[in-house]
């Protein structure tokens, strides 16, 4: 069983392997990728996963069976763990609690070739609904307070799998930057009784200049103090707190968005390595439903972070967000 | 001139290149390490880089010539410059200022083929002697509110010049992580007027599962909740929150230590990259004399931060903070 230990300065939390059996060099460099060919991801692999959670697929078809369009499992080296109990307790001055969680992988697609980026709106609907459904019913754990979906693509993002795929992880506790997050959004709310993402939206719609696209129901952001060269926002314009909330209407406006921010990118960019992470309220977030507002974050990875933004939380972007999203709009996608 | 922005949810700030010059996507590539024959902070090269402003030779060698030992400079591509006015201002309904700042780097050693590990803990303690009288200096002006001062070994841990190299920042603003640990910090001190790093010095070497090494004047400790796989704090045993506060016969201390603790890990971790981080009290900090405490953090670089970090502010380590302290202390360095 893994721990999560808490930080006594800051209060961050963090996931300690405390699997002792292996000599601790093995854990230090990367993974490599498995080549293709034994791909645990891949039609006819289903035996090399953990039984599936969720999976679209004909319904005349059994399951842990190709055929599936999406598929969700368990991960097979979880970084938390669906059983037992949290154990919360002290060692010594310090605080620790059990590594008790989900982490699940969702399939995007049986293709192992295909990046987000290469589906139909269609498909990438069904993945965010899968994102949603997998919320719902992770929701239902009372052990878990925040449910974290995000997304690594390519090596340099972290991706050790290069079938295309995004991660869930539950946690038992609220991460530190939701928190500072939520933390920001009240206190804008407890002056103005409005949310700031909403205001954000609008200020932005008003000036286009950090406009990368919008359509109906979203709109996707160069935001204003971007960390990251063509760091992108996708936000709803309906102020809404949980990302589970949306409707099925709006998960497609979101689908064709977010296809499009994709593809821009990768043609801007020569296809660089992203991470994206969806941020909503917490798991028993309904205090947050008016000053909170669910978004998704792209980050390229075309920079790498050294030591001045580790040690002081600031970051040093060389691209102006009015000059990342000209150059967004400018691609035909 | 570059802009601070502040990011209107978190309060982080933001250093954005405002050069529109270059062409968006010139920016978005890693710059390459250039070759031995022509590095700046080689003998010989003293004209490639502004003019030093510090520099430890024979008092009858000119300045920016060759002879020296330890050379400060101001980093030719500043990420904040040195004139001008603050010119704090609103833009709609975000908040911003001029990039003011200095941004210098001191270079080590004349060799250029020498890490930090390999110094002498003479030569190191003169290193650190210059980041001290360099802080002092920067100090009086009245503009900075924080001295960064960190180190990135090898091109994994963001280097982009291998000659080793210290950089020194000085930011108008206190970045946020500084904040947190100083809010961390004083919130321990007010329940229980102790300082929360001397207490957690104490417990470590009472404990001892987590030392990495110590001497008369500083502790090496992995952190309980170390956020990536042999990370170390290097504490005074003194209490004190100003690192320019720091006597020379203890700089001597700190420069054995640190010596032996990154000989150990290029020992111990196939020669890895790392960052070290300085962490002191702002340069207005006279407030922070009782609860904070000056340290260094030093931070391998072997694995990589994925979405998940970044999204959560919470990190996954694999290895066990006592499993790094005893195979640390297991090498003989």
């Amino acid at each position: 069983m893994h721990e999560l230990r808490k930080d006594p300065v800051t209060g961050r939390w963090v996931i300690i392997a405390s699997d002792r059996a292996g000599r601790p060099t093995d854990f230090v460099r990367e993974r490599q990728l498995p080549s293709g060919g034994s791909c645990p991801f891949c039609y006819g692999s289903e035996d090399k996963t953990p039984p599936e959670v969720l999976a679209y697929r004909s319904s005349d078809l059994p399951a842990d069976s190709p055929g599936w369009r999406v598929r969700v499992v368990p991960n097979k080296y979880p970084a938390l763990r669906i059983e037992g109990s949290l154990g919360r307790r002290a060692a010594g001055m310090y605080d620790l609690m059990n590594a008790v969680g989900a982490h699940e992988v969702v399939i995007e697609s049986p293709d192992h070739e295909a990046q987000m980026a290469d589906l139909t709106e269609g498909q990438i609907a069904e993945v965010l609904w899968a994102y949603r459904e997998r919320f719902l019913d992770l929701q239902k754990d009372t052990r878990f307070r925040y449910i974290l979906i995000f997304k690594n693509q390519g090596a340099e993002a972290g991706a050790t799998l290069e079938h295309t795929h995004t991660q869930i992880i539950a946690t038992p506790v609220v991460p530190k930057r939701v928190n500072e997050e939520l933390d920001g959004a009240r206190a804008h709310y407890d002056q103005r009784e409005r949310c700031i993402f909403c205001d954000l939206v609008a200020h932005e719609l008003e000036s286009g200049a950090r406009i990368v696209g919008q359509n109906a129901a979203f709109a996707a952001i160069a935001p204003f103090a971007a960390r990251f060269p063509f760091e992108t926002w996708i936000l709803p314009l309906r102020h809404g707190a949980a990302f589970e909330a949306t409707t099925a209407g709006e998960i497609h406006s979101f689908a064709a968005l977010l296809r499009q921010t994709l593809r821009r990118m990768r043609s801007a960019l020569d296809d660089p390595a992203y991470n994206y992470v969806l941020h909503t309220a917490p798991a028993r977030g309904e205090a947050a439903s008016e000053f909170y507002h669910w978004h998704l974050e792209i980050m390229p990875k075309l920079t790498r972070v050294a030591g001045f933004e580790w040690g002081s939380g600031f970051y040093i972007n060389p691209t102006p967000p009015e000059v990342a999203a000209a150059t967004l709009r400018a691609v035909d996608a």
